[in-house]
């Protein structure tokens, strides 16, 4: 029979055993993280009515979609989502009488976007997200303690050095009304602004310059470029004494956010407000965060999100102000995954194997490990020990308990230390003792 | 501004946040145990290539495949994947050179199938899989291991009594044979068995002697409706002295298995020999297991499975067999949530609210809750006190820390246990430790 050529299409990332498992050691610092700060589970189809989810999308996005039928691609209008945040508008409008606000929701899972496929970029990929959703209003203790949480999950991941950048959208809005710049400009000016780090002051400078007069061209970049303290800025803020009401209110709102921050308990120097952050133009209103690597800034942003008026207005009118963010996953791990700190990279605590072929006290050895809660596979297969043992070293388990004739008569085991390459000969409590201790390190 | 609905598809499953806390649950017990007995994850893309996914598929699946495109739906042949055994067909035949055999996976994930709408039946659900994956050959300890693998999830998830039916299929292929039944005829006889227990003895008897001779009809139909013990069904089986080499095979292995599920520790309530069972014509060639929950027959094997001869044979000339199992999650979950004996349905264990407007002390207490491992949400929307205190009675939060001036000149907390109804003032590390206690029983 000929036979077919097992392919993955290319963007869908599929990764190697010990891989997976360290990808899922990943997911669940983030999920766990999630709970501790009790964040919700949510999980909606992939999935959905285009009539529902593409609602508000348009251009980019739209030309992104991945479009599914059963039957008849022209009759159904079914849509894979593309990200996580308008599934949540869908459900928290469906819901909003049975859910108890502010809904705190993360949610973990795939979504799909026909992006060119090129290096690095995925057209499966995870997103992993938390919003907290109001019922007409929203604390602004929300947004300071977002950043305790990336600040939560990267330590845990390993990462030593990253920033976690903080800007208030109503800050340069607010100063563009209070320098007396055309309405119809601002979204220019955030334009050019949002490319700062990419093309530079001078040219920035330049591009203002065609609209915008000198004075108020090196207000602005002064504001966007500042590199002083994290309060020193927010007193820079105060001083500029610009006279509008979104602006003062913007300084008002990062001052307390960062006031909040520090009693959340994330140190000075893994947080900075950085005024050149502009993110999604027509979605956030306040608040907004974009999360670096310290020595892996090329990969932009590894977590991002901020603060939105209103959340789900195509579905009802009910007001809804969120804040969130979303880490995206899978290219936080093709691009990552050799610096994370951890290597836990196998499943098995322990493989139990036969030195000769007889298999019954290896079932029972299984079943006591298993009962003090490690994770232990038997090898039952016929093969020579040295082969069992390379199983051990492929699949990375630090320890191999070894049961041979001598071992059933006295009693005892033997218990290898794969990485230490020593063995030992022990009754079997102490030899599972041994593996738990060292699981615990 | 015209609203659209906000509507989930029929046969999608979105639960509401308590819900999906225990589906959680339901599914870490899962995959937890999966670990246990040291199986690796995997995880595939949902969108495969069809000219891959599709090359064993026809008839019933074909038609319920989900297609999907990103431009064109007549250039592009993508389908979802329909379950995760063909994905993983794929996956061993293009990894075979990197993987260490027995290849042993567990895979938890979404399929897709355009079943026709009706209540209780998904067109997106959850399949937990378990396969071990020999190269060329796998031990028949494998089999046995499955039922101790079931047996574990389905007490951990509270199932006091449950029954694991066992068959092999060479032992009613083997009797045919040895009767003498023309070979084109075994897939009716086995049809028609695998029908005996909706259409009852009567019937299945009138169905084999349009065929059969009455002799041949009465050994299978005592085979097949036997109620006697695991022990005794084996001993009749070797009674029957019927001379064709795959009769015994199958009755050498079925003893074997039988006796390695002991060794497993299974209790013998638990498991029993069905020879009526068949499943899939096609896939299984030697045990196969089907579930049932005592009382809840009706909604059919929750949990299936079997051993086959070849996993990839349409990819690789590879010889690759296999044992594995299947449980439906979101319709087990949709049938059984009621009746979980764990009632795991929030994530905190603590709210934290203050009983003025001062929330400083809230946010440290938070972080203190959270170092000691607890899950804790902070309050910080204006409410009063009694709405709070209604959010953790929605959530089904246990406890609640609540702060106000005189506990933050004594510094001490009120601790209200939501569930006693009762409320302590303590120490903030007393109250702690009081809520861990709680976590742990």
């Amino acid at each position: 029979m000929s036979k077919i050529e097992p392919r993955t299409l290319s963007g869908f990332m599929e990764l190697m055993p010990n891989e997976q498992v360290l990808f899922n050691y990943v997911k669940e610092q983030i999920t766990s993280t999630y709970e501790q700060y009790g964040f919700y589970p949510l999980d909606t189809p992939v999935i959905e009515d285009g009539a529902v989810l593409l609602a508000k999308a348009g251009g980019e996005t739209e030309k992104q979609i991945y479009r599914a039928y059963h039957n008849n691609p022209v009759d159904e209008n079914l849509v894979l989502r593309f990200d996580l945040t308008v599934p949540l508008a869908k459900y928290v409008a469906k819901n909003y009488n049975s859910l108890s606000f502010p809904f705190r929701r993360y949610q973990v899972g795939k979504v799909y976007r026909g992006e060119r496929p090129q290096k690095g970029r995925f057209r499966e990929f995870y997103q992993c997200d938390i919003d907290i959703i109001g019922d007409g209003a929203l604390s602004i203790i929300n947004d300071a303690e977002i950043p305790s949480i990336i600040y939560s999950i990267f330590k845990k991941l390993g990462f030593h050095a990253f920033k976690i950048q903080i800007n208030n959208r109503k800050i340069l809005s607010g100063l563009l009304f209070g320098l007396n710049i055309e309405e119809s400009r601002h979204s220019d000016v955030l334009h050019i602004l949002d490319k700062i780090k990419k093309i530079g002051p001078e040219k920035t400078k330049d591009e203002l310059l065609s609209f915008i007069d000198s004075k108020a061209v090196n207000l602005i970049l002064n504001l966007v470029s500042s590199q002083e303290s994290t309060d020193n800025k927010i007193a820079y803020l105060k001083s500029l004494s610009v006279d509008n009401e979104l602006y003062n209110l913007g300084t008002t709102e990062i001052e307390e956010v960062v006031r909040c921050i520090r009693l959340f308990g994330v140190p000075d120097e893994y947080f900075e407000i950085d005024f050149s952050i502009v993110r999604g133009l027509d979605y956030y209103t306040g608040t907004v965060y974009e999360t670096f690597i310290t020595g892996h800034e090329e990969i932009g942003s590894v977590c991002s999100g901020g603060r939105y008026e209103n959340l789900a207005g195509y579905y009802t009118d009910k007001k809804l102000p969120g804040v969130g963010i979303s880490i995206g996953l899978t290219r936080l791990f093709d691009k990552l995954k050799d610096i994370f700190e951890t290597k836990k990279n196998t499943v098995d605590d322990v493989l139990i194997v036969s030195a000769d072929s007889c298999y019954e006290s290896c079932l029972t050895i299984a079943a006591s490990a298993r009962s003090v809660g490690l994770n232990a596979e038997v090898y039952v297969e016929d093969a020579r020990l040295k082969s069992k043992l390379k199983r051990a070293s492929k699949l990375g388990i630090p320890f191999v308990i070894i049961i041979g004739e001598d071992e059933r008569k006295s009693a005892k085991v033997i218990l290898k230390d794969m990485f230490k390459n020593e063995q030992y000969t022990l009754e079997l409590q102490s030899a599972l003792e041994k593996i738990k201790n060292n699981k615990k390190i």
